[in-house]
């Protein structure tokens, strides 16, 4: 009893509570027989991916592809032979733009994501109301040719330096680029168009950027940063077992430090908080290339939530680009709202929720995404009823290490995510 | 004549304006050769780096070392003991904290840093207005104890979660971490509590991470992620002629993607905008293994020389620690007001300064490290004077690899920096 009581303050993790949860760990070889049926599930069934054209919707649907720097080229030659040819009959000329708008879009259950309706718009070079967008159109479309032709990558911020004086703004050229995207049909990486990287990958993946074969076991703590450009990142290769996506970067760090992913084989990926383009992009190629399982873990709070909504479903701004920038069927592993009660989280690491958060989740439920998952309904329903919220690290008040040696072993073993 | 207006429109990026510059521009053997004798030149003089000790100064100073886990250990230990015989002897117990106050903090223009002064105050576990602070210290002080006997790294967030009864919020246990750096002496990386990464690097590096290899060369456009914990960075080798300290993500692009550091070798990195911890000591490391010079690429507005200050004499909150986190002698490459007509940036391409920009920049006039340097004084006037700032960005108004092209090749040959 002394010596047990010793051995508990000398580790000083432990707590009495706690016991029964450690005591429920089964040994690693089980959880690992676990990880592989997810996994051969996982490829299985990611072999058989719908596509827009399978579904034969009643509304006409838009989505763009990636495309070959010679198709864009040639797109844009095309185009300009057409426009010259209009200007020569004395037609003028006009740009067809397929709208951007919330009313043009659509949630598609099956696809499980939100996609562009077919309405389109005229924007002809020829009122003052649309003059200045119609030259705007034709000078990115200029940029963007002169890009593909130089095979180089380019910021948005770049770009609107450029010519400052017809952009003005950025959001200008920004949102004139989106347009170029949708009316050439293809992604906005294929633009050659790239955002800036904040994303960090470790764990199990070997894969090239830019010509560099890169193997993430070997990338110590730090990890490898996300190529921005993901149309150089190619060869992927893995023994992993699944994926395991991470909201935050102190739960990152822990996880690399600990090499999570050698106990049980996994890619760990993070883009540090809200999901940038180039993330979400280099998620989706590990899962289609790798047909891999996602399960994720971020706050126990209506953000955490939005995060993965975005990473699963898309954001509105960018839903003409979803079919490229998602990464269907993630699963959400923790930390979920009835974790709080079932882990014991003290009550004094549990946040109160603020009127905002509390609007935000009730929203939530209303979303097509949320409500296709009746268990994600329920845990969002027990958020807003308690009114409590918390974080990753609301866990280390178990230990430092709770999070790598308990808790997701746990959730591991028991298949508890939905 | 025919043959040159078709080149030019090819690549589309020249201006007659900016030939001239262009033709300045000699080859590279000229260029390396220059590079080569400023490499030389740092690694002479840097082999003569003062420290405080050196300089017998009036005011004594106090500054942090970097510490072993060990001696972190038996420090606290030690102190424990201490502790112990003070309350059994009847006198309870008082911790001797050094002020981190701003009247406690001196520039040295010597080292070109801030350091702390000798003033102590004391945190006796009696009275109400010191008594919760007290029990904070020890608890911190057990806390860091415990990361030491497992040596493991976790954040500053992580910390706060394993006692929020205690800590109630954050800027408590972040503050009192600090003070424990400072009771003990060693910086704060020596603790083990580590702030969350976001710089990267590129280049002509090789240096292990937790035991890995990592070569710069090969780390493709996205770089390597510069890791967290410091101390398990190690064996640096390069073969660079200098460090190129880049602002910002865009430009850090551009020159990763046009692998200019091949063409003049070099290491590049960025901490993405404001420098992070990780970074400073990642930068600070480089540059005293490798006795390399640094060149530092930033905005042309206050913010960007503000950057460039934290780099090189430290932030006032960690000044206990500056001799670990500051890089001495760190050039002022670019973006430099003078530069905006010396390259004949566009009218449109220069913002306005705001008023807050003004007074700034005015604030910053008067700072020690500013005005110890008589070119940077002159630069500043002139921003302030004209009150125009510009980005790394505008450059792009010349064509998208005119930065790596024109503009970094000419300033290297024409020794342009302050």
């Amino acid at each position: 009893m002394a010596d047990k009581r010793k051995r508990r303050r000398a580790d000083d993790d432990s707590d009495s509570e706690l016991q029964p949860l450690k005591d429920q760990l089964k040994g690693d070889p089980t959880i690992l027989k676990i990880l592989t049926s997810l996994k051969n599930a996982a490829s299985s069934s990611s072999s058989s991916t719908l596509t827009l054209a399978d579904l034969k919707l009643d509304t006409a649907c838009r989505e763009v592809t990636d495309l070959s720097l010679d198709s864009i080229q040639s797109k844009i030659e095309t185009l300009s032979i057409e426009i010259a040819r209009s200007i020569l009959a004395g037609n003028g000329f006009s740009f067809q733009v397929p709208s951007r708008a919330a009313t043009n879009q659509l949630y598609v259950p099956e696809l499980d994501r939100i996609v562009l309706k077919d309405k389109m718009s005229s924007r002809p070079y020829a009122n003052v109301a649309t003059v200045r967008k119609a030259a705007i159109t034709a000078r990115i479309m200029q940029l963007i040719h002169q890009l593909s032709l130089k095979s180089i990558h380019v910021t948005k911020r770049d770009l609107f330096y450029t010519d400052v004086k017809l952009f003005q703004d950025q959001t200008q050229s920004d949102s004139v680029l989106d347009d170029v995207s949708c009316i050439l049909g293809c992604t906005r990486s294929s633009l050659n168009v790239i955002a800036s990287e904040k994303g960090v990958v470790v764990g199990r993946i070997i894969f090239s950027d830019n010509g560099d074969m890169i193997d993430c076991t070997k990338m110590g703590v730090g990890g490898k940063a996300i190529p921005p450009n993901i149309d150089r990142v190619g060869d992927m290769q893995s023994d992993a077992l699944f994926i395991l996506l991470v909201e935050k970067d102190a739960a990152y760090i822990r996880l690399a430090e600990d090499r999570f992913y050698n106990r049980f084989p996994c890619i760990i990926v993070t883009a540090k908080g809200q999901p940038d383009v180039a993330t979400r992009l280099f998620l989706r190629k590990m899962k289609t290339e790798l047909k891999l399982p996602v399960l994720a873990l971020v706050d126990s709070d209506p953000y955490g939530l939005k995060i993965l909504s975005v990473y699963g479903c898309g954001s509105k701004n960018m839903s003409y680009d979803s079919a490229n920038l998602t990464t269907p069927d993630i699963k959400w592993l923790g930390v979920r709202p009835s974790d709080l009660d079932k882990y014991n989280i003290p009550e004094q690491c549990r946040l109160p929720m603020s009127e905002q958060d509390i609007k935000t989740g009730k929203d939530m439920l209303e979303e097509d995404f949320v409500k296709k998952n009746p268990g994600w309904v329920e845990e969002l329903n027990l958020m807003v009823k308690t009114k409590q919220k918390a974080e990753i690290q609301a866990l280390s008040s178990f230990g430092f290490q709770y999070l790598t040696e308990v808790y997701l072993p746990l959730k591991l073993q028991q298949q508890d995510w939905l």
